[in-house]
């Protein structure tokens, strides 16, 4: 029993059963669908409320949409999903547990602040690896308005924005995993330690994430023996251009060379030119919808045969910021596969 | 591959490899250790600061020396752990990520609100079960006054309770969990539904939470063809008084008579007469703490052979509460026995 040990190294998992992702859905909202990566979602809504009366609610709904849509483009039914993996931003991930309420799936929460979505799609690789589950759901949402009102400041103040800051994407991204089927599969999970290196400044997350962005992925290599080049992609989650250029550096300095084909999510998602975007996209929803839409349809083509992706979060609470702690970062890295 | 499915029924799974709880650790407040549970605790602090200079500092504190306890009385070393699984109910589960921050453990976060020990005990169980880890620690806390000032009211307002009011508990409980060794084994882990019956009280989650539990006990009542006889004890979070009778009566209409065997967390780790705690304790640390202390303890002597922890949570938010929601709960059952 002891011998079959899946784990290699000190953080990784190797799935032998390469549990497959069948069918995703990512929405997004007004100014993410006019963005460079607009004609890869799945849905581009036109009102960022969906006519409900808060943020909050929207955004819940955006996630219950997602998933409905994920089962649906999986030409399964919702009574065939055994498990519910779903996280967001929200105190209480509330987003999550409302969507959830509409849904007669069991159902983890989880938190991982912006890594929520490798870590929901880690979960549920996991479970059918495991033979847990036929048919799991991971999903992870954002939304720009509910972000800035509990992060930062209701919107009504018209606060000035930092130049690092980014801006919270406004999305969901669901996707179905199963064992069967020629889907691109999962093959690796690395997952993250939590790394701190005395970040404080709260409109900065991309440099606070980069540590924790980097030692996973120098763990990635390390314990699976691959190489950057390995990858036709690699993509973190949100660190956007001030923590991918950290992230660069660092692990040229630990010897890796990702200069070639490495992209961030947050990065990719807005022109921050005219966008007016700062620093590049963020929130659980920036990974989960450039995942759900952008690689996903690219996998599928086979213009991607190889990606690692990298969710980032930043673990903070605006309480711990107050109180002069500084910011953890956490990021969890899986390796998606498809020739 | 498809016939090794290990999910029966609805809503569990059966575990093959039986994962064992090895340890567990449980460090509560002064007040619960006066309680009628206070000589099973690991340890009772005197000051609940633990010198920190705030209450969320306490309770990370708290946590993280909950687990570097679990890990001690398992004898052995925290590079051992392959992952650490833990939440709590501050925003952001700040408790969790910097209790993580101080330990070199790959870290899953998870939210479940109060459902959250038997949601880390069934991931930690079920990555034994899959082979994935060798060591694995699930955790949570939760204190009372970091929780009623985030929940509630600041202490300095000197809100009245409510007699339907919990009182949050404030404490931490960690376990570690392996294939190996003479130790309370996990034999079925069901994962609940999220169920919503119109409740807006936030003042009585019990009565939010007991649909949850109902819902949860009978799929696994059914899915296991076990009755509830079965069990020495069958045990929910943190109902308190209200939502246990609640849930005694709902289940009666369902055929399955629970008076016997069955205990509430929350109402049994205090004497809610004397302590005035009106309905009951609450919080995250409520089941970690009687399950880490009192249960284990008394599995380990074989004064218990068959537990049946429902640890409930509600999944609401005071956002939420403010914009009229409902309070969703959802609750996850995990069997212990040791014969």
């Amino acid at each position: 029993m002891e011998n079959d040990l899946k784990k290699i190294g000190n953080q990784t998992i190797k799935l032998n059963s390469n549990p497959k992702i069948i069918s995703t859905y990512s929405i997004v909202g007004p100014k993410e669908g006019q963005g460079p990566l607009g004609e890869y979602f799945h849905e581009v809504i036109s009102d960022d409320t969906l006519g409900k009366d808060s943020f909050e609610k929207a955004e819940s709904e955006m996630m219950y949409t997602a998933i409905k849509g994920a089962i649906n483009n999986a030409n399964i039914k919702e009574e065939d999903i055994d498990y519910l993996f779903a996280g967001d931003l929200l105190n209480q991930i509330t987003s999550s547990g409302y969507a959830a309420r509409d849904l007669n799936i069991p159902f983890f929460g989880l938190y991982g602040a912006c890594s929520t979505m490798s870590e929901s799609l880690s979960m549920a690789a996991l479970f059918i690896d495991g033979s847990f589950a036929k048919y799991v759901v991971a999903s992870t949402s954002s939304h720009f308005s509910s972000a800035e009102r509990q992060f930062r400041f209701p919107l009504e103040y018209g606060s000035q924005r930092a130049p690092t800051a980014q801006w919270t994407v406004t999305g969901s991204g669901a996707m179905v995993l199963s064992k069967e089927g020629d889907f691109p599969m999962v093959t690796y999970i690395t997952t993250g330690i939590v790394k701190d290196y005395g970040e404080k400044d709260a409109n900065n997350m991309g440099a606070a994430m980069a540590p924790a962005a980097v030692d996973t992925l120098y763990n990635h290599f390390k314990d699976t023996g691959r190489t950057p080049d390995y990858y036709d992609i690699i993509a973190t989650g949100d660190l956007g251009k001030i923590g991918k250029k950290m992230t660069l550096e660092m692990l040229k300095e630990y010897g890796y060379d990702l200069s070639k084909n490495y992209v961030d999510c947050g990065d990719i998602i807005f022109d921050n030119e005219t966008q007016n975007t700062c620093s590049g996209g963020s929130g659980c929803g920036c990974s989960a919808v450039v995942m759900c839409g952008y690689f996903y349809k690219r996998l599928m083509k086979k213009e991607i045969k190889k990606l690692l992706l990298i969710s980032t979060g930043a673990l903070m609470s605006p309480t711990s910021t107050l109180q002069g702690e500084s910011i953890p970062g956490i990021a969890h890295a899986v390796a998606i596969e498809y020739e």
